[in-house]
């Protein structure tokens, strides 16, 4: 056989893979189904020729491409950039995935200079760098979600910073707050949020291309060229690790995972809220179904799937673990399943960021209901242990003392505020008549006024803070 | 309004939902995506139709409704899964899931009767039904396949059962084993497998449904009848239960791990045994694939896919649990999330069992290599102890004596059988010529003849049983 | 050196190690407390030497060892059970395992009878079979908890069968249910709990001893006289498989996170029903906590914390999966790390069933409370669409027609019943004065009355059979 | 009663319990013990003290408590530390945890100023506080610990930069890389856990204290004091989040979990370079056991135990996730959960990464073997595929010829570099006489001298920035 004639076929129409020179037999449509990945990362087309176009830009650069090779490639890149765009690109499965597709396009589209793209790399290093310029984009887009996100709790928490309603532990009553400070008890988690993310994404935004298949390559190479130009902070330090390292993707699917505890926690309280016996907010009727049998329902499935959303998410993150867990370097095929989990997770979070946002829009607290539950259950008993340590006694004594007081008026049927100045006294001589103000919600509620309390003071500035700093990114 | 109008208008073609009468305002599209399941439920259709058409009959054997009802209703039926097996179905995301797409089409279809098709059930213990006439078909379909790889498994072993190998313990050579006792080790887990799949389909095979949105029905149900017209072996005695269980999706994920577990273990020894180092068997061209950049690169991408794979099924387990970790009872809209993880799960278990299945008929022993293998490291020293306990002496001691022969043999660069009967008679006086027989490969593989022993006699003895026992299934 | 000396010399007394002959360096101390299992497996001891006593007892009866070597060894292990029992034993972090332990005080105590015990078995195949003695005790008496939590569930149920309290799905009003129905559905998923209990010992009971290191021995034992003796069904039919096969600690991993997912769900509803808000049901103090700076709280901490230990129960069953995922055949010391888990899973388990038993007979309904939830929230809508249907009406339109009137008397502020008979017959002609019966509560739950149906008569009825089934069992 | 009486009495002394002023009933032994922490949160001892040191300083500086109280706070404190040191303190699981032992033996020892300790902050404010004290010195060790294992590592590839070995993707000989490089692989690995460890402790860097139960409290505290005192950043900023947070605790596990992905990557490595098959490195007896059957036997448990442990701390992940999903705010009992995972997570860990790095320090690579394998198997087609690049030919027809060379070279039983010139030749007509340097191992390592790249220079330059920037730690 001629094997300069061999050389001037075009590998792809014949063979199909880019790889079957060597193999006898091709591989069964069993096998090529079960194999391909063409089905979900096709997804990453975009950041796949995002990638392309800087490695051969580089590789011109670096003279190991001709100038006129790479504006057919350029070209050849933006064609099938319209053609994925218009839904015309022919995606075939016999080439296993997206970079045999595009390449195998590319080729024929544009001959011979697009067989030299590949020059210098290794699908190995390819699809590290196309992961991570994809979950770079969508860290950027998920973190503005959690800014709108926090900008509407923080609206929310100006409009209601005077709204009394009772905290609670253990489900149990504890002592008055109000629904503002309820409010940015999440915005400090999704604030939490926005930093992971944010760390997560400088630790992962490393080159890992030009460490081709595990080794590096032999050829003249700029990295911190492309790195550069694809905006990374720097290159992948050992090219073994750039193949193998999963690590940005477990840490994605972990920081998503708080993300969605949050959400799962939030959602346990709207929907304990929207409960009747408790009926503390109201919800607009868009985000509530019905029942096919029960024609009087209003079912609040919004926060219940997403709070049924947070089993995915974790689930995913115990798959990439499971995936990479004893994997011997360097690459091995169990690497492509790092993706569809992760995909899966990226969407969820987004449409349930979304939807939540929204639906906080639309959240209205039943303020009276509130107030009623606060009056309720002693919620100010601490208040008055305080008041007795101001008066001088050592807080474990006004501890025990209000602990009488409580068993005695939960015997009578009555609340703190029903007993005398006489009955009271009885407890303890300093009892006077002061104590009045302080077991009222409002004297609880207004005491709380350092950084972190409760008042409505404290309530308004943190919001204001928040609005402040997370302003700019929500346009 | 006239309401008899309203009652003669299609509630579904007016108002979209099953269930909207009440509301005052519609869903968002928003949130309609948000909370829509049709995308993945459609998949229950055959089976939310055989549940109907057992309904429907003991609606009219109850005089629920008319025979003539039925028979409308049987027609429409029966002509939507014509519509569904043509795919000329229309689904529609406004109808939210497969039950109302279906109940519309009908009403469409036959007018009045389809109306009645709703009486006395709910989606609740519709969609519960409905997932386990689901699942009962895929274990029993699961189960063939495990059947027929189980068949594979028995007859390499029966082929292979004098293919001496060495027997791994912590990757270290421990003694000589066959290769068909090692293939049949996998064949046990399997075995397992297929009893636990029975098990759990046992559990499950009680009919929900009867038990409507969660109390029962006012109406004169037979519930037995239904069980018995779709194969239940009886009907589930608590109705709130009946709608919130979900049992038996996290007992089918469970078990699926173990499957997943027991692929994973084989995958990996496969991968190694194609190492060039160790080169224990040949795989046919077919389930491998090359590489981009390295021209030389057969890989064994089936068993590697097939290990990574594992941390999907593992991951939907977690899911699910999480789903159902401390839901309130009865029905929850989290609960929407039990299906998408556990299609997955089936997904993933067929097409690994039947890849793994058509490849494994394709492997080939290396003989020589695996023998080589088993010359090495010592392997008949426990042999060679046993050797000395039947000789009289304790077996502690006798250990003791063959460490130390194993220990100055290591030092000497020598295997047990280069001593000569003087140098081993310096170890222990008992020590004589027999010795040497009980020193080969082959004297240690055959004096393990009991039950469960390497010998080949034992091997194609069990080889033979599975086969029996689980020809019928393989047809 | 003289290795008739060496093989009089006690190895363990010098050694330290069971395998140290054929090494030339010992053990670091931290290399020791890194890989010693002592710690936590000297747990196994009773079954440990159950197992040595059964394959003694063969050894002997087979002329492995003599009758007079089985009595010292008899007595030499029933000495050790005496220490073992006083807490007189004295186990060494040196020995390694409980396995070691006690087969170096055996030879302390007997002499080389006490070397003999270890012939023709491994410690693979050792810790297997106890692992499946230990368990199979745990299922037994974690079956036995289940049982009498099942009967207190019974016994509540029967005093509280006529409780009216209202159903929830979405944590919204659906439909009224009766208080013993709503226990009734835990005590269906606990007995479930219970088959799954007995499934998973059925699968494990097959004796590994006999399969050595991993391929078997060249002694002639009798393993069906061993498994006889020690309880097991059968024997492992594969030695392979039989030392390095997990699956019965993952399957019974897998029944605890179910159970966990049961009381999480039970605790949720507890708490719940605490809540002030709902106030359902009352609880006694013994089952409640105090807060160190509010004197007035009473915690539901039982339940919580219940709910909580799901997690770890969780945890446990992915650590397993975990440590078995692609190990290769046939025994690695990544299997050490089976135990601890497990341990700990029996621990929590039999703990919070304890507790939760001994909480729930202490529970008391609040009835009023719950009647006045039920009478609210239009909870008998579904009654009022099945009086339309039995009218003539299809369900659709009944359904549509029901959903109107619920809208109008929510705008108005009323309830279903307080509509005139002529304001009811604007919605349709069919309604008549009989529509009042059907609207109330009893009305609705006397209806459901077919098997699983809620009514108090069905619910007696079950809770009888439930009693009746497990009573046996506690006593 | 009269209460002034009650109010001198010791509440702990009488009572047992801080809170049980309002209790009727005394929990019951069998609650105690199922509720009490003692046995695990004791280990928070010191951080609990250190927390109550802060408070008492501050509370003394805004006049809360005089200077005279401090000082006995103070002495009394101390004297517990030296107790606590000792072991003579006396623990008592009537106290519950550790916070009520601590308060109790300090009233026990300065009387009236202990029961001043407790003013303006809950256990709720105080464990919070405890916890990140306690992690964060957890951090600061294990990042010491990460420092030294790299410097390990470090050390080993300066040595080695010159041992060739083959590269495997797919377990499949890739291409020649150095030994050096290889180990720098998971040096890159340690350093991103350290980056992430560092995050980690600047997330969660924040004082929760102040924030009392959930609302603040109504004494005059100075929470930025108290924060510079105990060395935080900062307060938190919302106290409700304050104490129901536990982000820092899934956010920890989260990297633990990585770091054991990490390892259990090596230890993989590690356990198949020891099989005798592969035979690539030697390790010292020291990290090996030996079997209790087989004489021979040679374990390499520490790896096996290594990669084990990944399971139990992939579960604790899990186990957090679970405990905090979906909880209500603020603090529930679930939280008493989130301990002994942790705990456990770093003692596994520690220990693993001590005995790792001890390991490590004793590895010896055996060069000749490794040098062996790499010449196999074409190990440097992708060489001669650039070479034919270099020479003129687009990279996917050098590609496509490489592979064919392979194939008739595989037939013929032959390596690339037993071709003559004209059979090479007639693949193509460029190739040369200089394409016999790039097929060599040395030819191959040598090129690829880019940063990232496999050539000893490079791996030697990479190793000494890391003992630059790690060495200062690592004292």
């Amino acid at each position: 056989m001629n094997t300069s004639t061999l050389a001037n076929q075009n590998q792809f129409s014949k063979k199909k893979y880019a790889w079957s020179g060597r193999f006898s037999e091709p591989v069964s449509e069993l096998v090529k189904n079960y194999t391909a990945s063409l089905k979900f990362d096709k997804r990453l087309a975009h950041c796949d020729i995002q990638g392309s176009l800087a490695h051969a830009e580089m590789l011109s650069t670096q003279n190991i491409i001709s100038i006129e090779d790479l504006r057919n490639i350029e070209k050849g890149l933006n064609q099938i950039i319209l053609e994925i765009n218009n839904d015309t690109f022919s995606w075939k499965i016999d080439f296993e995935d997206v970079h045999l597709n595009i390449e195998n396009r590319l080729i024929e589209l544009i001959g011979d200079a697009g067989k030299k793209l590949h020059t210098a790399r290794s699908r190995n290093d390819q699809i590290a760098t196309d992961m991570r310029l994809w979950i770079r984009d969508e860290i950027d887009d998920l973190t503005n979600l959690l800014n709108k996100l926090l900008c509407v709790l923080a609206n929310l928490s100006l409009e209601h910073a005077d709204v009394i309603m009772p905290g609670f532990t253990h489900l149990q009553v504890a002592q008055p707050i109000t629904f503002g400070h309820h409010l940015l008890a999440y915005a400090e988690m999704f604030k939490r949020d926005i930093y992971r993310f944010k760390d997560c994404r400088k630790h992962m935004n490393y080159l890992p291309l030009g460490s081709a298949a595990l080794a590096g390559t032999s050829f003249p190479i700029d990295r911190y060229r492309v790195a550069k130009n694809l905006g990374f902070d720097g290159v992948c330090q050992n090219s073994i690790d750039a193949i193998s390292d999963r690590d940005f993707i477990i840490e994605f699917c972990a920081v998503a995972s708080i993300i969605m505890t949050h959400l799962s926690r939030f959602s346990e309280e709207l929907i304990m809220w929207l409960n009747p016996q408790v009926n503390f907010i109201d919800i607009e009727d868009q985000f509530c179904t019905g029942s096919s049998i029960m024609p009087q329902k209003k079912n609040p499935d919004v926060p219940e799937l997403a709070r049924g959303k947070t089993g995915r998410v974790y689930g995913h993150l115990i798959s990439i673990l499971t995936v990479m867990k004893s994997q011997p370097l360097a690459y091995n095929k169990d690497n492509q399943e790092d993706k569809e989990g992760l995909f899966d997770t990226v969407d969820t979070i987004r449409s349930t960021l979304i939807v939540f946002t929204k639906m906080m829009q639309c959240i209205k607290p039943k303020s009276y209901n509130m107030r009623l539950a606060a009056l309720k259950n002693f919620s100010t008993a601490t208040d008055f242990a305080d008041y007795l340590v101001k008066k001088g006694l050592p807080f474990r004594d006004a501890h025990e003392i209000v602990s009488k007081v409580v068993y005695d008026c939960e015997k009578r049927g009555c609340g703190l505020e029903d007993l005398t100045k006489d009955e009271m006294k009885k407890y303890h001589s300093k009892i006077d008549d002061d104590v009045r103000n302080i077991l009222t919600l409002e004297g609880s509620i207004f005491s709380r006024n350092h950084v972190g309390g409760t008042s409505p003071e404290r309530v308004r500035e943190e919001a204001k803070a928040i609005l402040k700093q997370h302003y700019s990114v929500d346009t």
